[in-house]
């Protein structure tokens, strides 16, 4: 089951530098994990932005809010999530 | 170079049902010819709304406009273009 | 899996009265079928509104988009769909 | 008396995390207190987001400002509060 | 219990004058007969708009909501509701 | 003459809680005696927020302005003003 | 006492074009009129807009809505109203 | 003096095929006119929109708005103009 | 030539007292010195905001951008600018 | 390729002085160099705000992200993208 998901990245001035750092190192690491595991489908970069569009593939809302929730990222992220289903047109 | 378009559909009433019937067949059309052809590698429908979220593919701006202004329901559509970009994270 | 939407029905003036009523009264009957079937469990008035605010429980993203357009008074309503996950503070 | 209330949380930075622990146990146990004694109903996690979407039951405007004003998470929450009525479809 | 409704009057130039000056003066006569019930106990005038400012006086959401839509602009009215409380400083 | 106006409260987390504490007292001396003095006939919370919806009644923009601005969370508080004048449908 | 007042036409297609001839001349004759009883100081065009931005200066809230509901093209306007008070730093 | 003006064109479906055509070529004669008198520098299509973002560059916001109310196209497009100065750090 | 301007402070709690208050003796200084100048024929107060509406006579966006900019108040203000044109029912 | 890019700067008080200076100078010297490379051949100030509307000229969508994310300023940004196509009356 398919959502588009848009992740904008805000971390606060005040979080010390390797702290950040460390926080997008697992960050990567998850979404490599979820992307192998072929829950995360889709990761692309808005252009100008901190921030990513995303296809993620799970079996129901609340799988999808355990892995958004999971992420490291997850309390600097602004977060939009689209249920998606099958296009008529689409083959 | 792909590109997040989300197209939004408004057929007024005062558009005849055998005009819109053939716009759709002719849209229906028009979309699975550009998908076969690589152009539009993924359309998915809104949930609840007369709208898709796709993925396009192209060689460049102007060929994206001239794809979506030559879709038949182009008069008819409101639609937002997201530029993307490849994300570091991805595998 | 539940899903909260808000309906908010717009019935274009062109659209003639005795039309009106078939459709209000094949969406009333749809609603209730839904409801005994245990897909819509619940439907509220908006106060001032001709809107409602719902919880559908469907299987998929796929079932969800099937049921809400087929609803009598889809072309005229605008549909806001959100995903609901279980609460960690929910008894 | 039904309400539909939207509650997003925003905890700033400079609290500290002990002091944050604190206020989510509080919370935890005052909205199982108010679902068991019946007033607050429905409560689902929005998914991708530090938000609910509860339904509540009271017999006031008052005693839902009293209810909402009086959880630990109060002062970091921003709260949309729709009033509902009974749908004429309603089963 | 007390809501403050914010009422935007938008007539269609479909709909006829006559028409139009029936529903205005029944309009009329409903809010005199429920400014003298006790149930809608102040209305005002928004500077430079078709749309009024009013505090309506009922016993329940359901109650607010069968006076708002027995109005007869409701049709023809974007109408927002906010429930009000006691105000610890009010006199 | 009538003025609809919504104070909406945001006190910076930096604010020292004694210097809070006495902000608010004064607040609401000066509210209480604005009342008195027939000068804020109506002042309601608005449910779920830290908000006021407030009738004032002033000889002119100026006054209004010095009475909003005089008043202790001035500084803290986003404040929407809508001009009202009589209704001709009120009693 | 001055209030920054921005005004904003959309005539419908449906309006015949003599009728619509009438009533700009109409407004264009009221204007003036007022302009010369010192009513409406400042009457600005905005730049790529059907739209205006005028100062008018009135004695109550009600003379201004009496005014602005006084011109002919007034069913076909939007209006914004900005109560203005003496600046400090004014000269 | 340059200004970047973002024209949306609107047509309405009531106008006629034969009078839009008329329209659309007299908007290109007049746009390809002021091209050429060096008012109108850079016209760009933004693509998925029947709209474009231009620079203009005139003497005044007079002479602006004498040049964007005299296209063809002026009462069928919305239209957000803005003032843009020299860039320190442009070459 | 004239635009109107209308400019919101927003001065973060983090700067001391001291610098606000020779902040704000500079900025009227500065905004008396525009005003004898003839730059800035008019300056409002909005009613119960920290802003003001003003209109501004330069010569040219340049000189609109160097004036605003100049002011001491400006790394504290959200402005916005709008172009003016002369009005052909102005007097 | 061109993208219109709008660029809205805003730099938090809590970056120290000298920092910002410097950040400042390599962003003027990186936009110097963009410049004289061809990839930005147009840079304006928006009057008013400290924003740039901007013209890049690249090779593709990860060109242009490239671009922008190496730009000093670029943490310190809100930054739209929008994809140009050429139009069918520029000359």
């Amino acid at each position: 089951m398919l959502y588009c998901v848009e992740m904008q990245v805000n971390i606060p001035d005040s979080l010390e530098p390797s702290r950040v750092e460390a926080i997008k190192s697992a960050e990567k690491a998850r979404a490599i994990e979820l992307q192998k595991a072929g829950k995360w489908p889709h990761l692309w970069r808005v252009v100008g932005k901190y921030s990513n569009i995303s296809i993620l593939d799970v079996e129901s809302n609340d799988e999808l809010h355990q892995l958004l929730s999971s992420l490291p990222l997850f309390p600097y992220m602004t977060i939009q999530v689209t249920p998606l289903a099958r296009h008529p047109s689409a083959i």
